[in-house]
């Protein structure tokens, strides 16, 4: 009971910031003796703060405002990527902050040693979070695999992995959710707010995958392994995937694909080669808009059989694809246009992601501070007993 | 609030049937003679009925036992098929009776003429409810198209149709509502209860569609355009649609596709030919057993695509595809396994629709049901007013 009524008052704080504890018994039908206790339990975990005297309304007695606390406890995001490991902290209002990125080959590695790594770039990111004065409430880990519902990751074919337990090998008391790495960029873009609550977004690092968005909810499917995009044929006839089958859109149209049609090295970090092909798109090199131009028309069309089944108003192109943005659009939103029936009467918008290639470890600190706003009576008492 | 408590109690009878007033008021937290009066209600409007005296459970007193009545209001069913009219009613526990189809090709006549031969068929089975004494509550219509959230037919390109509102048509002081006929099939087939509440329904009538299901619910898009899978695109070098694009599921792998392939004859009904389909299969045709290969591997090929961006357990033939589903089961689980990422940790069973043609006739009763067991109230009103 206490749990549900502390989820509420803290929602009701952080939808309408500067309420006081009599307004949020308003507003949530409690006892104006029972929002204080939880209140009073709330700043005592530094999730809410008091902000002095509200500013007088007309009616009624100044009370002292509630805000989200920006010094509460702050998600801590990480992305395994096939190319680096990367980081971020979320405070509790949304706002990010000490992104860092450590570039390193992750292909062919022992997954002991990746996750060896991945454990000091989570050391490093506690050290920042100390040196602001904040605490960690809770990790959120991107992957580029397949994970399923207990947070296992069953396959990460570019990492080479097969039934990785991230959460048991980074260890520690706080509670760490693992995810797809497109899953947690969803659930980024969501929070970044471009005012869009159903999309697809396709997120492309070495590999392709999307996140699924209905109703303002990321949808991970019946055991978790929804957003395959990147297997969807796009030419039943076209070579052979990694996965075995053939013609798919990672294949055909994934950043390799792109880049070996545009003349560009392949080379690690990805990062680099998409700079030269940026680079070469903008100067107007024929070779690599061709290559754009290709790559497009077959995510389009891969993307409209998706919002031909789910009748969404926004696709979203991010990692990669957010940065070859202004060469995708128009032919991704040629084949919408061409191939949704429903085009006439609700076209579909092809957005770039507000957040770019940190969408994945954003969403992965806003997912683990989600899981604690959520559910904060379940904080406090951690933090209260430790 | 009496709206809100009376659907709580109905729900609450509908759920576990047999139940008293108090055993009632008890599961949902009203007090007795709230349920009492929200009960005498529900049996004047005959929603509910009374069963006698429960027998003894050995605690308390016996008790009236509750249950929703076979006899109360029923959803009328309609379809308005290329090549035929058909009419159900379906009782408020589920049950189906008086399904009528009518026969005949609507392809290239005016609407209105369409629309009169419809309101003849919903004017027989408003007969029918007559004739079994039982009252008829409100109208689902199935339609072979796009239907906005409005009920407005925006296209139905196999009828001729656009903006039809067949609601307006139908007239009348009956709620109506309208959806396209693969959602309403979802419909019929969560009724039907193989026991999945995720899963892709594609049906086969003229025209290819699907209906979307996740947690029970289906998911009938932003403007209610979802599930057209008739257009996902299995070969984009394919022959043209009629949607003007290339390579559509509908155009590759429909009926008239299968057809022809298979050397029978296309004609109307699309019944007597998928009848002549059937019998040729079921001899061991060559040509025939080629046909429904080639079709359920292009199918299989399309729902591979759904499959890796749902993660749903399940998908579901129906309509056409349910009477060839022993031929297309195979190579539509063989490109499942083929092409779904997750196929070995969550293999996709391939089922066959419970209700098979009846689908969506069925699905659009229950439709019209649901609409009255959800609000009870409004429908009770309605009743006691008139």
């Amino acid at each position: 009971m206490r749990r549900h009524n502390s989820a509420m008052v803290l929602a009701e704080v952080l939808r309408r910031p500067g309420l006081s504890r009599a307004e949020v018994a308003a507003a949530t039908g409690l006892a104006k003796a029972t929002v204080s206790s939880l209140v009073d339990r709330l700043v005592a975990a530094r999730l809410v703060d008091e902000t002095g005297p509200q500013s007088a309304t007309g009616r009624g007695r100044r009370g002292t405002g509630l805000t989200p606390s920006p010094t509460g406890p702050h998600g801590l995001g990480v992305e395994i990527g096939v190319d680096y490991v990367a980081t971020c902290l979320v405070d509790p209002t949304g706002g990010e902050h000490a992104h860092r990125v450590h570039p390193g080959d992750n292909r062919g590695r022992a997954e002991g040693d990746v996750l060896a790594d991945v454990a000091r770039a989570v050391s490093g990111a506690h050290a920042d979070a100390a040196e602001r004065g904040v605490p960690v409430g809770g990790l959120g880990v991107a992957v580029p695999g397949l994970v399923d519902g207990k947070g296992i990751v069953r396959a990460a074919p570019n990492l080479g992995w097969s039934d990785v337990d991230v959460a048991a090998a980074l260890g520690g008391d706080l509670p760490v959710l693992v995810d797809n790495e497109a899953n947690l960029a969803a659930v980024g873009e969501l929070a970044a707010g471009q005012g869009i609550r159903d999309f697809v977004l396709v997120s492309a690092e070495i590999g392709v995958g999307a996140g699924v968005v209905l109703d303002g909810a990321v949808r991970r499917g019946t055991h978790g392994f929804s957003g395959e995009i990147g297997h969807v044929c796009v030419d039943a006839a076209g070579p052979e995937c990694s996965c075995g089958a053939r013609g798919c859109l990672e294949r055909m149209a994934g950043p390799a694909a792109v880049l070996a049609d545009a003349g560009v090295r392949t080379r690690a970090p990805l990062d680099l080669a998409l700079a030269e092909l940026v680079d070469r798109l903008s100067e107007g090199d024929d070779r690599a808009r061709a290559a754009a131009h290709r790559a497009g028309t077959l995510l389009g069309l891969a993307l409209a059989g998706a919002v031909n089944l789910l009748d969404v108003p926004a696709v979203v192109l991010g990692g990669g694809y957010a940065r070859l943005h202004p060469w995708l659009a128009e032919p991704v939103a040629a084949e919408l246009d061409r191939r949704v029936v429903a085009a006439r009467w609700s076209p579909t918008r092809v957005l770039a992601s507000a957040l770019g290639a940190r969408a994945a470890v954003v969403g992965a600190g806003q997912a683990a501070l989600r899981a604690i706003l959520t559910d904060p009576d379940t904080y406090v008492r951690r933090v209260t007993t430790a």
